[in-house]
C-alpha cells in the first residue's frame, strides 16, 4: 500500500544517484533497488530527477500595505509554490506597534488557517522592541514553534528598530535557541535620500535604486554583523544583493562567526537598467532593496559557488501593476514595494544555475531546499529526501522546456518580473508528506492539505 | 545472501538519519526498514555511526628518500588506514628528472600491486616538464585513470619546477580534464633562509620553522592561484597551513575562480611550539610546511566552516626518529621531512571537530570522504552511503574513548606526533567494498584485498 | 627692530636646514644667511630646532559636565599649551539642545575672551539638528570664522545625533565650505554594554573598555564614511584608536574619498592595561574611546608613518583625580570621561616620535602643525615657517632630557596620564606673533596675548 | 653679485607663499622681503610661480637595445629635461652578464661625461648576481655615490634574475644602506604568454599588453614586497601601473613595511584602448609594463593623493616609429619596449594633476622633485627651495597655454605618447644651480653644465 517511484535520479544536497524510492504513508520508507513490497503502486520516472521538495523561507502572503493587501493570500500564494516545486514555505507574521508577539502571531494563523496547499511555519517580526517581548520571544520559540524572528534596519518610523533593539533582540535569540533574521538597509539613509530625490522632482520609478544605492546595504550588513557578534547570536542576512554585503559576510565567516545569508532571482538574473523600462513600467522592479548594476550578479554567483550564500529565496510579494503599483504613479516612493517569485524560484535557479554550468545539482538542493530546513528547524524532516523524511518529493523533468509567462502562473497577480524568461525542467509530479497534489504539470487536489510546522530551536555552533 | 546494517546513524555529506544498510556483493543496495531479504546476514549497529568510508588524498608510502624510503610501504600503510577508518588512499606517483610520466607511474604500480588493504588510485608528480610530458598527460588521464597531477614550487633543484612550468602544466590539465595539486612554497627563499641559518650555526630543529615562515606558503598560493587563473584551470592547494594562503584561496573563490585547498590534522592540532621540544625531539615535527603559530589553527577552523577548505588529508610520509629523522641530528636541514597521520585523521578530526562542536557529522564526512571523491573522481562510487555505490562503511562507535599511542598503531614507524591525544569514537567495523576488513576493532583479513582506482576526469566548472 | 634668531635648524612638514630667521613685527620676513638688518635683535640658537608653532586642533577649556566644569580654563589651558610648545588651539563651542548654533558660539567666546595665552579658534558642536541649523552653518563659516563642525555618534540622548542628521550636516557641510569632524563610537552599542555591565555588578573602571570596545568604533567610522561619501563631502575623524577604524579610513582614501583622521599621544603610547591599575587609578584613564589592547598601537604608527593619520592632537579635557573622576567610585558609567594633554603633546612625539626612530622630522611638523592648518583653514598664517607667516616659532633644544611629572606640569589638574615618561628635548623658547611667550623654558609674559582666530572655509579637492 | 627673483609664488612640498629668492652663486642664500642685496640682478618673476627644478628617477638615455640604442642620447635626453623643467635625472647605469659593476658604471660614465646639460645621478642595475657582486655593492655605495640598485622580475634569460638572487640583494641592500628598485612583472609568464600569443599568429600591438596582463605585474609586486619583508630591507617599485599592485604596497605600508612607489603619466593619461590604433600606430605604445584599461588610471590618482605613490617618473626610453619600432612590424615581440617622457612630465602633470584639482601644488612638487631627493640621497641638496640648497629653479607661467607636439619637443624622437595633449603652464626660465639654462623657453646655453651627482647612502627608517 505504498508508493514506488521507479527509475529516478535521486538528487540531495550530497548525492546524485539512481535508484527506486519507496512511500508509505506520509514518509520516505525506503531507497534502493529491490525494494517494493506487495500492494505498493509503482510510478514511472525514468529520465526525471527526483528532489527534495522545495523550502521558500522568504514569503509574503496576504499581507497588509496601508489600504491593500499583497495580491497573493496563503490560497494562491501556496498554490503557486507547490506548482513550481515549493512545497514548504515560512511566511513572516509581524507584531505591529503595540502588539504583542502573540497577537501578531495569532493575526497570521487566522490567515494561513485551512488555505494552504504546502506545508508552512512562520518568522515573527518584531517592529516594536521591549523588555516584555524579549520575555516573550521564550514561548515563541519553545512553544510555537517559532524559532526565527525578523528585525528590520530599515522603513524608518514603521518597521525599523534602533540598534539598541537589535543588539538586545540578538542576544536574546542567541540565549534562547533562535536565529535572527535581517533586513540590512540603512533606513536612516534611504529616508533621506527619498526625500532628496522627490524633492527634486525626480519621482519616476528611475530613482527607486538611486534612492537606496549598494553602500547603503553594505553599511547596514555590516553593522548588524559587528552587533550579532557582540551579541555572540547566529545571524541570517534576508536578500542580500550586492557585492559589499558578501564581502562583509565573507569576512565574518573567514573570522569564525555564524553569519548565513539568503539571495532571490531577482538579484541574480535581473539588474538596475529594467527602472529605465519604458512607461511605468519600471514599478514593476519596484522592491527592495532594488534591482543592482549588473556587475553584482557575477559575484552573487560566485557566493553561491563558494558557498558564502545558503540560500536562495524570494521575497515573494505580490502586487499588481494595475491597481496597487500604480499608487505611486507620480511619486516612485509611493509604489508599494515588492514582486511576486515562489512558483518561478526552482525553475529559474535550476534554468541558469544547474543547466548554466553555474551550480552543481548537490548546490542546487542545497540552496532551494535543505540549507533552509537545517537553518530554520526542519531538517532531515524536510529538505532531504531519505528513509524517515517526509514524502516531499518533485519530480522533475529536465527535458521540458518552456517560456515563462505571467498568464500562465498560478500566482495571483497582473505580471511577472521574469516574463519571457525561458525554464529548461519542469515539477511534472510533486508529492506533499506522499500525496500527490501535482500529476502531469497539473494540480490535482481540490483542497488545501498544507500543514503548520512547528520548528525546532536552533542550534548555535560552539565557537573556534 | 547480503548483509544488512541494523539501527545505525547513517551520515553523509547532506544527511544524519537512522535506518538499515543492506549491502550486496560489493555494493549498498537499499537504505529504509524492512529492507532485509531472506538469507541475509543482519548485524546490529546500534548506537553506532554509519560513516562512507574514509579517503586520503595525500599519502606517501614507500617513497625514496634518499638511502632509505619512508618507513611505512603500501602494506603497512593501508593497513594502518583501514584500522583508522580509510578505505581509500591516493598516493604520489613521481615522475624523476629523465623519466617519462608512464615510467614513474610504472615504478609506482610495482610498489602497490598486491599489497593494499584499502582501495588505492595515484596522483602523478610532475618534476621534469618538457613537450613530451604535456602530450604524455592526456593518456594517464584517459587511459589509465590518473587525472590528477601534482607540482612542487619548493625543493629547489629537486622537486621545483618554475612558473612557466607550473603555467603549461595548469593550461593542459585544464584542456584535457585533470586537477593540478600544487605544494606551495617559495623554494627560493626556503633555499636562501635555510643556507642563512645553517651558515650562522643555526642548525636545531627550532630552525626549521623559521627557514620557511608562513608569508613564504602566501606567497607561493598567491602566486599559482594567479597562474590557474591565467590557465583557466581549476586547482588544488595540497597541505595549507596558514591564514595568508587561506586568505588567498577565499579571495580567489570570491571572484569566482575554482580554486580547492586541503588542510591536515597535524596543522589543526599542533603547533611551531613543538619545535621548541627538549633535545632532538622537535625532528619528529620536521615536515613541510611546518607547524604555525598557534593562532593560525582558529582560522583554519574556521576555513573548514566556512568550507573555503574542502580536504582534510594527511600527507602521511612515515620516517622513524630513530635511523631516519637523526639522519639530521646536527643539522636541521638533513632531517627527512614528514610525518605519519594515515591511521589517526579520522579520530582526530572526529575527536577535535565534531566532538568539541566545531564541525557537523555533515561536514565531517565532505572534509574526509565525500569532497576527495568529487574532486578526484571517485564520486559516487566512493565518499557515500547510498544504494549502488561501494559498499564502503565504518562502523563509527561513539561511546568508546581512547588515548592515541604510537605503539598500539599499526602504522610502521616509532612515533606519532599525537602520542597522547584523547580520541572520541573508534572505527570498530570497517567494510571495503562489502567484504568485512575490520571486527571489533581488530583487522581481519589476511591478504590485502584493496584495488587499483582508475578514476574520472575532472570536470571544470562552467565560468560565472 | 626685527628679531633675528641665529643658527638654529629650521623644520617644516618638507624641509630641514640650518638658516637665519629673521622677524618682523608679528611677521617671519626672511630666511636665510645674511638677513640680518641693522637695528635688530639676535638670539643665538645653535644647536636647536625652530619648529613652527604646535597646534592643537581637539581641545576642550571650561567645558560643563553637570555639576562642573573641565579643571583647566581657557587660561590655564592655554598657558599649558605654549609652555608645551604649542601656539595655536582649536577648541569645540557647543551647541546645546534648543540653542542656536550662535549662542552655542557665544558662550564660548565669552569663556575664551582675554584669556587666551595661545591664539585660538573655535569648531562648532552641533547635537540638536534641523533646519535651521542647516542654515545657520553659513553665517559661522562666512561670517564667524567657524569652518569646521562636529557631531557625535556617541552619547546617547546627549550629544548623539541620528545618521540622518549627520548625512544632512555633511551635505550643507560639503556644500557650504565646511569640514565635518565626527567622534566615532556607535552610541547605541555603548549604552547597551555600559548597562549590561553596570546591572552585573561589573562597575569598576576595568569594565570602562569592555563597555565600548574596538568594534564599535569601527562600525561607526565605517558608517559615518559611507554617510560622507553619499554626501559628496570631505570628513575628519577625530581621536582615532583602532586598527579596524584605521583601515576604513585607508580604505576610503584607496577609492579616492576625502577623509581624514587624527589620533592622540594617549592611543600611540598606552594601553588597556592601564585600566587594571590599582585601586580606582584607572580611573585616570577613563576617556572615551578607550585605551586599547597593546597591539593597536603599532598600527596607529604605521598609519602615521603612512599618512593615513594627518593630525596627532589631544581631546585634551582635564579632570582632577580628586573631587572630578572620583564621582564613579562605586560605578565606572559615573566617572566624567577625560584626560589631559595639551602640555606634553609635543614633547611626546618628538620622543617616542621623532627620537625613536618611527617619524622624520618632517612628518613630525606635519602631524603636530601643518597639516591641522592645513584642513582648518589657518594655513599658511600658521602652521609653517616661511617669510609671511606668523612668527609662531619654537626654539626646541633636543639636547635637554626631562621626566614627565604631573607637579610640574602647568596644566591645572592633579595628575597626567604620562606620569614618569621621559623626554626628550623642550620648547625653550616660544615665540607667539612675534612676541617671546616662553624664555629659558620659563613663561615671560604676565597678560594672555593670545587672539581669536577667524579661519578660512575649506576647499574640497575636485574628485578623481 | 647675486640674483633675485622678485615677486613670483614660491612652492615646495610643504609651502606655498609669496616671496623672493636670492641666489648666490650656486645656492639659495635668502628668501623673504628686503633681502636684495647692492649689486644683485634683479629678475621679475611675478605672477609666476617657482619650483624647485624636477628630478626624473628614472630615464634609460643611450641604453643599447641589440642592433641601436635608444633615440635620446645624454646629450638630447637632458636637453629635453631642462625645456621641461627637470634639472636632475637619474639614469640605469646597467651590470650585463660576467660583468662587474664597476665596469657596468664606467660604461654609463664615458656615455655620459661631458654631454648633459642637468645634473645626473646613475642606479646600478644588477643582472648577473653572484657573490662578489654582493661586496662590490658597498663600494658603489659608499665611494661611487650608487645607492641604488634595480633588479628585474621580468625580461626572461636577459635581465631577469630568480627569487633567491632578489632577497640576497635585497638583504645585503638593506645593510649597507641603499635601496633597491625592482621591475615587477613575471618574466616567466610574460615569457609564456608571449609565446602563445605569437605561436597563434597574433602578433600584432594589440596583443602586447594581453601577453603582460595586471596580474603579472600584481603577482611580481606581492613577492617582491614578501621578500624585502623578509630580508628587513626598504624596496623601491619602479612603474607601478595597476590597481592590484598599488593595494599590494598600501597594504605593505599599512603593517609598517616601507615600501615605495613610483608611477608615470603614461599610465595615469593612457589606457590600453592605444593599442586598437590604426596599422602599426599601436607599437608606440608597446611599453612594458603596458598600457592598463582605463579603470586602473583612477586608482593610481587615488593613490597619488593617498601618498602611496612617491614619485612620478618617466621610464623615458626614446625609440622612433620609423627605424626602430618598425623592427616589430610583423610581429608585436620583436618591438623595441620603451617610449619617451623626460620632457613632458612636469607639464602633463601640472595640468591634469594640479590645473583638474586633482593634485595640490605641494603634492605636485613633492612627487615630481622632493620624495625622488629624499629617497635618493639628493636631499636637500635638491628638492626643494630652501637657503643651502641647489639653486635649480624653474619659473613656471600657468599663464600660458599649449599643445604638446613631437615636432616642438626636443627629444629626439619621431613621436610621443602625448601628441595633441593640451598643457597649461611652461617652464619659462630655469636654473641649474644658479646658471640660467633656460630663458623665455628658450635653452640659453650651447655647452652642458651637468654635472655628476654623488648621492648619499639610504636610510631604513627604524621599526615600529
Amino acid at each position: 500500500m505504498g508508493i514506488v517511484l521507479n527509475g529516478g535520479t535521486i538528487v540531495t544536497a550530497a548525492d546524485v544517484y539512481q535508484a527506486d524510492v519507496r512511500i508509505e504513508g506520509e514518509r520516505i520508507a525506503a531507497i534502493g533497488c529491490d525494494i517494493k513490497q506487495p500492494g505498493d503502486q509503482a510510478i514511472d520516472v525514468d529520465g526525471c530527477f527526483l528532489f527534495p521538495g522545495g523550502i521558500d523561507p522568504h514569503t509574503h502572503f496576504d499581507l497588509p500595505m496601508g489600504d491593500f493587501s499583497t495580491s497573493d493570500d496563503f490560497e494562491s500564494g501556496t498554490k503557486a509554490a507547490v506548482m513550481g516545486g515549493t512545497t514548504t514555505i515560512i511566511d513572516f507574521a509581524t507584531q505591529f506597534k503595540g502588539e504583542t508577539l502573540k497577537e501578531g502571531l495569532m493575526n497570521w494563523h487566522r490567515k494561513a488557517k485551512d488555505k494552504c496547499f504546502a506545508d508552512y511555519g512562520f518568522h515573527m517580526a518584531i517592529t516594536d522592541w521591549n523588555e516584555s517581548i524579549a520575555q516573550e520571544m521564550s514561548e515563541l520559540i519553545h512553544q510555537d514553534g517559532v524559532p526565527s524572528f525578523k528585525l528590520y534596519m530599515a522603513y524608518k518610523s514603521i518597521l525599523q528598530v534602533d540598534d539598541g533593539a537589535l543588539l538586545q533582540a540578538l542576544r536574546q535569540a542567541g540565549e534562547f535557541g533562535a536565529l535572527v533574521c535581517v533586513h540590512c538597509e540603512n533606513g536612516d539613509i534611504v529616508y533621506d535620500l527619498v526625500h532628496e530625490h522627490v524633492a527634486k522632482g525626480k519621482t519616476s520609478p528611475f530613482y527607486h535604486p538611486l534612492s537606496r544605492p549598494p553602500v547603503v546595504e553594505e553599511e547596514a550588513t555590516s553593522r548588524v554583523i559587528t552587533l550579532a557578534q557582540l551579541a555572540g547570536a547566529p545571524l541570517y542576512i534576508v536578500h542580500l544583493t550586492s557585492s559589499g554585503a558578501l564581502q562583509a559576510v565573507n569576512n565574518a565567516r573567514m573570522k569564525g562567526q555564524e553569519v548565513y545569508a539568503e539571495t532571490c532571482p531577482q538579484y541574480l538574473l535581473l539588474d538596475d537598467s529594467y527602472y529605465s523600462a519604458e512607461g511605468f513600467n519600471g514599478a514593476k522592479y519596484v522592491i527592495s532593496p532594488p534591482l543592482r548594476p549588473v556587475q553584482h550578479q557575477e559575484r552573487l554567483w560566485s557566493g553561491l559557488k563558494a558557498g558564502v550564500l545558503d540560500v536562495v529565496a524570494t521575497d515573494h510579494c505580490a502586487l499588481n501593476y494595475i491597481g496597487q503599483k500604480d499608487k505611486g504613479l507620480n511619486d516612485f516612493s509611493k509604489i508599494p514595494n515588492g514582486a511576486a517569485g515562489v512558483e518561478t524560484r526552482m525553475g529559474l535557479l535550476y534554468t541558469y544555475g544547474v543547466s548554466a554550468g553555474k551550480l552543481t545539482l548537490n548546490e542546487f538542493i542545497a540552496l532551494t531546499s535543505t540549507n533552509a530546513a537545517k537553518l530554520f528547524g526542519l531538517f532531515p524532516r524536510k529538505g532531504t529526501i531519505a528513509p524517515g523524511s517526509d514524502a516531499d518529493l518533485v519530480v522533475w523533468d529536465p527535458r521540458i522546456s518552456t517560456v515563462i509567462r505571467a498568464d500562465e502562473l498560478h500566482q495571483q497577480v497582473d505580471y511577472t518580473p521574469f516574463e519571457g524568461f525561458k525554464q529548461s525542467g519542469q515539477a511534472i509530479h510533486v508529492f506533499l508528506r506522499g500525496k500527490q497534489v501535482v500529476q502531469g504539470g497539473q494540480l490535482r487536489v481540490d483542497k488545501p492539505t498544507g500543514i503548520y510546522l512547528s520548528r525546532k530551536p536552533f542550534l548555535k555552533r560552539k565557537v573556534g
